[in-house]
């Protein structure tokens, strides 16, 4: 099997595993009990805190664990939407193409009585730092913009509209769950005010995340129960999972430079292969990318077909977001970037991982070459 | 080590980890990836879900994940409370002696417009029903009270109460976080509509629970974004930690009656242990409790130094709640029952588990009460 479909979720790594068995069997204490068992499960929540704080340039008190980055998106919108409705301000600014945990959230907070400005996105899928500006007024919260686009796999300019957000006032989100692990982050320099980000991305478990939210920024609690995570966040701290998300986003971080030439080679050399097929399109710009991201749309062809026969041979892919799959509406991306309906719906994502080879890549190529030329014929599609 | 804080958290046991293991790093897909390497999740995910529904005499399609017990009570309490006032019904009863998932939650929807009427308890611990029954009002929404006290371990009588709140047409909510692979837990006989439990108190996984909700009652979402849960609960599914939840439920609820008939010796033998030492007193009903729950004040003592003093002997024990740890307060549910500021310092929860032997049953008693007395000597307490 090739599986290219690292942006829907990642194996964990044999080293998140390792970190993450002790927690389970052995040292398995309640952070909150004030016992010693208890408090040597606290002391590596607050090791794992640090680490992850450094990777990020935070520091240990702006991380806030979660259930993953849904949950860490919807309170960080939460949170700047209640920061700002207490100074009178009900404006958000964000992108068409954003994540549904951001989307959907903000259509919620519209329902409670924000304005949202949904910014539309050029063809390349990168949303100019000057449209957030010239979006900006004076009642404007919060701006939230991905770091990293989940299906076309753009990366936004992040530090310009941090500088911008910054200067004028207003809180910077970031859904930067596609790019943790992928791409380096700096919380600092970027001017982030909120992040969000997901173990289960890049080689982390599932159902644990983290929060960032810049010291002064109070995260507004979505569960309410015990005192954890300095009272913002309810509940037992998953401790296994946060121990085998330090060690993945530690050695996703080590390993960043060498994985990232490395897999942009394996990319380019997949888009150089798909782009010789007859009225291929590349979705998003072909440089400002994530290394692993791979993202066309064919014509003349179902998308969905083209995954079921990619399957059958053993390649593993989608169309875009995992999480919207079983949806009959046209990705809202592909849309927002100004593809066709009949595009859009002959799209495939590869996210490919750091065992591809570059014989994986090639087979790739090779049999979407062959499974789209199948599929005009079958439909008889005229490519003229 | 004698670890008797099983209420605030177990070890995952062996078969829920051996569940868990291919989930991490073998079948590790998407559950929302269309392709066979997903679909493999998907039918695990569809697997445990109906196991875990057969354990608690529940359909698959009234199971929903949540991150562990207190989302599943947060988002519990705020569903019938939309639903109530949907229908110009914004009264809710509770009882003064829940867990602060409930309370706190029910502080959230009074400051949102809701009337909580939170009943006393008695003495013993348990909430008769009638009173359940004489709170009820015209404009009741919900009844939320927990299967089994958190702290005292008492039971309550949920299918009474179930009883009265479906006879009036009144949800019923129960926080069933200490009960689930403790008790014998059946939705329908004991008629009820909301219920929250939590894997990590019955040797399952840390960060996993499940919210049941009646069929006829759709979860309002907590957190938005992906289409997961049929659209009620956003995020990527955790599936080794559900694999784990299910594995651990069906094993508990498995030894249930003979873990029931051992335990309950051992609590008695330790009960009947620790009432021998003077101006002690059992908290909470004798019989109604849960089979591996002790809990105990002393007069005389601090119960911080206790545990301590338990500690460096190897013994794990808590005065309460792990999740409201930390507090200077007395346990509120030991203000609820009735006990002084002084008594309720001096207590002492034990909550054996499965692995405990008479002898260890035995090392306890003995301990305490050394500890006790060198207290009460030290601090030259006087008995009478």
């Amino acid at each position: 099997m090739i599986y290219a479909d690292h942006a829907a979720t990642t194996a964990v790594s044999p080293a998140a595993i390792a970190a993450m068995i002790p927690y389970l069997d052995t040292v398995y204490g309640n952070p909150s009990s004030p016992h010693l068992f208890g408090q040597r499960a606290k002391a590596a929540l607050d090791d794992a805190r640090s680490r992850i704080a450094h990777c990020l340039h935070a520091d240990a008190k702006e991380i806030y664990f979660t259930s993953g980055g849904s949950e860490a998106d919807n309170q960080a919108l939460r949170t700047a939407a209640m920061i700002g409705a207490a100074n009178g301000k009900r404006h958000i600014v964000s992108a068409a193409f954003e994540h549904h945990a951001v989307l959907h959230t903000l259509d919620a907070l519209a329902r409670e009585g924000f304005t949202v400005t949904l910014l539309p996105v050029p063809e390349d899928g990168i949303l100019p730092a000057a449209d957030v500006a010239a979006a900006l007024r004076e009642d404007t919260a919060l701006v939230s913009v991905m770091y990293a686009n989940n299906e076309i796999g753009t990366v936004q300019p992040a530090a310009e509209i941090g500088a911008v957000c910054r200067k004028r006032g207003v809180l910077f989100h970031t859904d930067a769950v596609q790019a943790a692990g992928h791409l380096p982050l700096d919380v600092q320099a970027d001017c982030i005010d909120l992040l969000a980000i997901s173990a289960h991305k890049f080689h982390g478990p599932k159902g644990i995340g983290v929060l960032y939210a810049r010291r002064g920024i109070t995260p507004k609690p979505l569960i309410f129960g015990g005192g954890q995570e300095r009272g913002r966040r309810a509940g037992t701290e998953n401790v296994p999972a946060i121990m085998g998300m330090a060690a993945a986003l530690e050695e996703a971080t080590a390993h960043l430079p060498e994985n990232t030439v490395r897999l942009t080679a394996l990319r380019d050399r997949i888009i150089a292969g798909l782009r010789a097929i007859p009225q291929s399109c590349l979705n998003g710009d072909a440089v400002r990318r994530l290394p692993a991201n791979i993202h066309f749309s064919f014509a003349g062809i179902e998308g969905e077909s083209l995954l079921m026969l990619l399957d059958s041979r053993g390649i593993c892919a989608s169309a875009g977001s995992a999480c919207a799959s079983g949806s009959t509406e046209p990705s809202h991306v592909l849309t927002a970037i100004g593809r066709s309906r009949a595009l859009a719906n002959g799209s495939l994502r590869l996210s490919i991982g750091e065992e591809c080879t570059e014989a994986d890549a090639d087979c790739i190529v090779q049999n979407v070459q062959e499974i789209v030329s199948y599929l005009r014929e079958a439909a008889h599609w005229n490519e003229n």
